[in-house]
């Protein structure tokens, strides 16, 4: 009817790092501690903060209370001078713990445990970890907010041109193309924001899944680790790692801005584009080529995005389909979470130096921007504007005038009036005044347009708000 | 120095669907016509409002403001009432709008675009439309959220078993159950109105990437338009998708939850568990097996969230390392959009009729929360609270009651209180008020716990939001 | 005990296209037909086959074999002709063309399905199908790596600046980076001939899942459809979709390889690099700016990449955690890989008609290749092997040389003896036959190096297997 | 006209860990030491094999090329004991290992370089790491393969209800079911074996990007490090992550087969199915609850596939539109690799245990399989096959069969002939030969199916090739 097997025949099949056979391989499979002993900190806080709500309460004494908050206390100096040993046996970073305390206080140790559980604990301490870790990542994107903003400043009348399709376009400014990125990454900052407002609830208290039957006071433990107020069902508290997907879809969305910016750095880098230079900081040389910098932390930033992106995934990946309350599936959160993390911090990090650091190139930049008629739209809307033509024949007129230009070998501003007359007798030399890049770029003053003065107004209004 | 090919020698290359070569296969990479005319409302209205800012700033004429509106609104019904015909060889909605309307107006049509370009405009349709998908989403959640309250309220009181590692852990309510999906979805609602909020400023004026030299007034179609303010920054205007990234991370959150409840319905509909009962409409029969009812809406829900991921993950890595402003690759990121919306939508419509329509077994969720000693944790929480053991004793006093009623073959309430005080002579009739499921659940009164009374507070603190 | 919905009261919950109801969400969840269509032929071929072999067996009459048969042919024409109208109240398909057997051919089409399940059945459909697409990919790759073979023979001898981190980092030739995609095509197409080789086995006769009790021959529709063998467990049979995730993966890896010729047309184009010109026919342009050509076929087919990743992640993130046999999640499982078939394709097509068409400006190439001191490891290398230094010593001469260079403004050939001779003694004229960019990649003849007589070696070898 | 950032000012944006400036971000995002110290032995057999080619060609002398091999011998046995010292101000595994041989022998060490770079170096090591790891998959495959054989043959003739929908659909034996398994697994290691065979060329002697100039012999280190022949093209050669792509590609579709099984062994292990009891070393436990076993290690591998699944996206991403040759975005393929090779292992060792150790409870599927009139297709096709009716009356009269067995509350086979025939008169007592699950599972003998004799052939099959 049923069956059994052989334990010692079926070790016999394990080799290599399994060799013990299916216990190794559990503790392999099973245990966090090597990657959850990061949230060594937000577990002491926690325990800290309910043993303090049960001694409010009267679940427990006064003076277990205390035995309890000096142990943990003890345990938080330890671990942060590297005196603590931690132990895979223990599994996690919460056995780790308490088993210390248990050594350290003795019975009272186990009076931490009324009214909680795991589950609960586990929720809080990763929601904690991630609250702090959005903090950062705000704080990292006003860093490179502020660097984009000072080249912004210093660049308001840099003219660069202006790509669609990596091809020259129109004539813009390089301050009006950061402050491009500063929206981008204000972008990001606001929802870095919402996401902290959307879990800003204190899991602790939710216990196995159910709640409890002590008198446990949630909002006094909320309000000690700095939530807004605890969450409102236990069940959904040990199974949601709703937090934990947003963080990373806005990581990703943030490493896709990241990786937009690398990429212009790696062609604007090139010899053929030549409008920046990169500090030695972020590239490396060539012991034989001293004249090569490759962007090296630009490809590296460009990259993350498909690191976070997978973390993304994976997460997502993992939750499909979990019955409710806690699965063991969901142990694997934090790896994803704490490796993304680290990523993103670290483009910010290199992104904000290469962005600080970099030479900007304007001559190169002005060049490039006065080729390729890049002005053509500017004739094309002068002969609308001041001549009154239909936007069509305005077209007609401006592709006969690049046309000649080209035959010419010269720059559309470079053709003479009688020239421009021959293709439209409308023409009259005020049209010089809006060929060049610099009458370009200076008359498009619409409302976020690229005229320096624009420019200038969307950087006061980001230096009131960064 | 450089070399050319014979365009008829090459186009013998090409067979199959391509045959007529390059043309064919550029007409059909190239041309979006095909999807992006659902877009045709929104880039009527983007044109009306431009038009009638155009007018109202004196750039074009009031006449030609009033031809050009009229020619838009004859056209919009046209595509409404069927009689519209579309052109792939116009490639896009734009296009195909656009010639129609110089078909009806002659030159005044080329005057709506002053000021304006095909990136602006494509980036305000699309807009407006994310906009509107995610106010019907926030309406179908909401629409959810309430399939469950009302589900929560009737089964309040209905025990089942709580789960961890689908094996039974506590006893909880139906009711609390399907608040735990209020809170999931509350969130995704959260997260759809912040999303609203940040992507609430109007692409319009920012012309081709560098804003434009006409006078324009972008708060003026900013307002008309719905949009709290006009975007601040012409090359991100075009260069940005990030409302279409943040609607599908959304969404595939979103997803995810509800591919949690598609999978609870999945397992519970089994005859092993029996939990609850599909209607007809919600599931397919076999005429052979008249009894046997599959869940295949379940089913298909669980399957959307691959989907959703995928158009996630799709359009991100479209997005990775692309310059500024607008490169062709951002075509692609209207199909993804419109599938995954599309399919949330239709998930949250067949989730809402399954929780609605399905029949909760209220007895053969009784009986199995009752099996498997699911008040063990009760029996040791009483221990601890009234016989004042510490934690471990009360343990291991549990660990041996559970042994002598898996001996016995019998529950926790059944064994006797001789039975009980062998274990542990601290232990009183008292203990009784736990031991069953109903016992249990009704002690549970910690803030968000499974307690009834609890669960109808947090029902009646989500009616007041819904 | 249990509870039941009065469905009027449920269906008024509905508006919009679901406002008949649970039945009009069901039908437009449950529905296959608007793409299952596609597998027409697939579904008349697999029963056609399968008719014949329950003939052959006895298992049903010669006659109802004929009818039967003569019914599909008349379907499979109705279909290609257009005459056939497909319902989608019949669901999918199988369905449709089942429901007109019955019209055309009485009782005797339900004699069709002895033996048969919709479960094996859609197996057959889907994989017949995909062997198809993997043929048709394979014949699309051997047309995109004959044409990198012509632009490889053509330009075997083209120098141009071999790039790290897009820095010109050594010359090559324009050929021997066509066969660095050659190679790259040809383990796609390597891959495709194991995946058809992988799934050539017949699921047909699989039934349900646990196969049937009537004599069939599996042998004999395997021979019929054209597959090795027939599949070997029932089960596997309706459950097993590796085939698409197979497909997908492969799909996923050669658009890779698209992407990164892509973007380099797309860099290769820019005013700046200027070593390509596409031809009209796959490129845009501009009515204003008529020699502005944008990129637009290569752009998406950059983009493709993201959208048949998101295919793999939809179907991967499906089929986890699907328990056996035949869920219905995996009917989503047909539009990912029909999506991914067809930009897959199209990608190709595009490409090779850009690879064929483009204009190689071999003189901009070369000019590149000759800046940068391209050829400084080719005098660190004659320093190694002429003149017998150690490495250290001949890279620290190599230096001085390209900073003695730069502060001259030239390049290493310009340099005199003298100059050289100063740096260090050793080195003779025989110096300057390495310091060209032609002798320079002339010299690098080990296997697969870029010497024009390898590169021709190495299309020869291709030659003989395309 | 360029500007530059004064170094100090700038550093003093940097906090935390980042403290020391750019210097320090840096370091953190370019040195791969902490994780490609995991290629130290490929990369010192590498060396050797590349010194032995370089000493055998005459490029270096025999003395040269014995000490490079003593010195790494050393390094190799210093690295094994614990002994070397890894730095990370010097990178990389290459540059470690380098340094310290040139401390070991002095000047020769340079001598290994000629003719040899990073680039092709980490190629090679890479593809070696990556062919012996699929090689431990297919032995792993292989392991797994015979854990399902062997539970097949010990269960062939065990009935447990064959599932579609999670819903009883027919009966099928245990042992069919493990061979679907053996299927997937079967399907897996066949494509690794064409992976393998896919990557087996040999990258060193690319160089750079472009060959070398000096006579090296690249078939001569083929054969040395086990390759089949060297690659063909140097430029894709150092460009090419194929090998990495592939080996995710397939491990994704390994650990969605794995993921399925895991589902499985969770649904089975609840008290609800009941089919299955697993050993203590898989599962957890409770001191509570000593009744309670959590299926951790099942819910662990399931969650595996989207860690993996991750794996493969961020690669994929990371490798979308990168320029040829060498970018160091490439550097982040080497993480993703190793953490999904390392989550492939452990999930076959875990299931190869779970699988051979967990108790099979034959009579609770039998039962299962036993309701749920799971043989109403056995009484249509008998009465198709025996009593010559057409399809649709069989059908028919079955469905009559079944709500008569519901309303009388027992089972089809539990049915009089008089009430069968009261539904059909053609009906005879042949009928209850089909009716059990027994012979309904006998009666299954076409290929494939689930007849105990077909599974035994099957098992049998696969037996000869594993």
């Amino acid at each position: 009817m049923s069956d059994s097997k052989d334990p010692k025949a079926s070790n016999q099949m394990w080799g290599g790092r399994f060799a013990s056979g299916p216990a190794a391989i559990m503790e392999e499979i099973n245990a966090s501690i090597d990657f959850d002993r990061k949230l060594y900190a937000q577990d002491i806080r926690g325990s800290i903060a309910h043993a303090a709500m049960l001694g409010n309460t009267g679940i427990i004494s006064a003076e277990d209370c205390d035995k309890i908050t000096h142990g943990l206390n003890t345990i938080l100096s330890e671990i942060e001078s590297g005196s603590f040993v931690f132990s895979r046996r223990l599994e996690d970073i919460h056995m780790n713990i308490e088993s210390r305390l248990a050594e350290l206080i003795g019975p009272a140790a186990g009076r931490l445990h009324t009214a909680r559980s795991r589950n609960d604990q586990v929720a809080l301490d990763f929601r904690l970890w991630v609250k702090e870790e959005l903090q950062r990542t705000e704080a990292a994107l006003s860093g490179l907010i502020g660097a984009f903003l000072d080249r912004a400043e210093e660049h308001a009348d840099t003219v660069m041109p202006g790509f669609t399709h990596l091809q020259t376009a129109q004539p813009v400014t390089f301050g009006h193309h950061c402050m491009a990125y500063v929206e981008m990454f204000g972008r990001d900052r606001q929802r870095v924001r919402h996401a902290i407002e959307h879990l800003d609830e204190s899991p602790i208290g939710a216990a196995a899944l159910a709640g409890t039957g002590f008198p446990i006071d949630r909002h006094m433990t909320a309000k000690a680790l700095g939530f807004r107020e605890p969450t409102r069902n236990s069940i959904d508290t040990v199974s949601d790692r709703d937090f934990a997907l947003e963080f990373l879809s806005i990581a990703a969305i943030a490493a896709t801005h990241l990786s937009r910016i690398a990429e212009e750095i790696v062609i604007w880098s090139t010899p053929q584009f030549g409008f920046v230079r990169l500090s030695d900081a972020f590239s490396t040389g060539s012991s034989i080529m001293p004249q090569k910098k490759n962007p090296d932390a630009a490809e590296l930033v460009r990259a993350k995005t498909g690191r976070i992106n997978g973390s993304l995934v994976a997460l997502l990946t993992i939750m499909k389909g979990l019955p409710l309350a806690y699965s063991k599936d969901m142990q694997e959160d934090k790896e994803q979470v704490f490796d993304a993390a680290e990523s993103l911090e670290l483009a910010l990090a290199a992104m904000t130096g290469m962005v600080r650091d970099m030479t900007i190139r304007a001559d190169r930049m002005k060049a490039a921007a006065g080729t390729g008629y890049s002005t053509a739209t500017d004739l094309a809307d002068w002969l609308v504007r001041e001549a009154g033509l239909p936007f069509r024949d305005a077209h007609h007129a401006t592709g006969h005038a690049v046309a000649l230009a080209e035959k010419r070998g010269c720059e559309l501003a470079d053709l003479s009036l009688a020239d421009l007359q021959a293709i439209n007798p409308a023409i009259t030399d005020g049209i010089f005044d809006v060929l060049t890049v610099e009458a370009s770029v200076a008359s498009r003053q619409s409302f976020g347009g690229t005229a320096p003065s624009e420019v200038r107004k969307q950087i006061a209004w980001w230096r009131a708000r960064n």
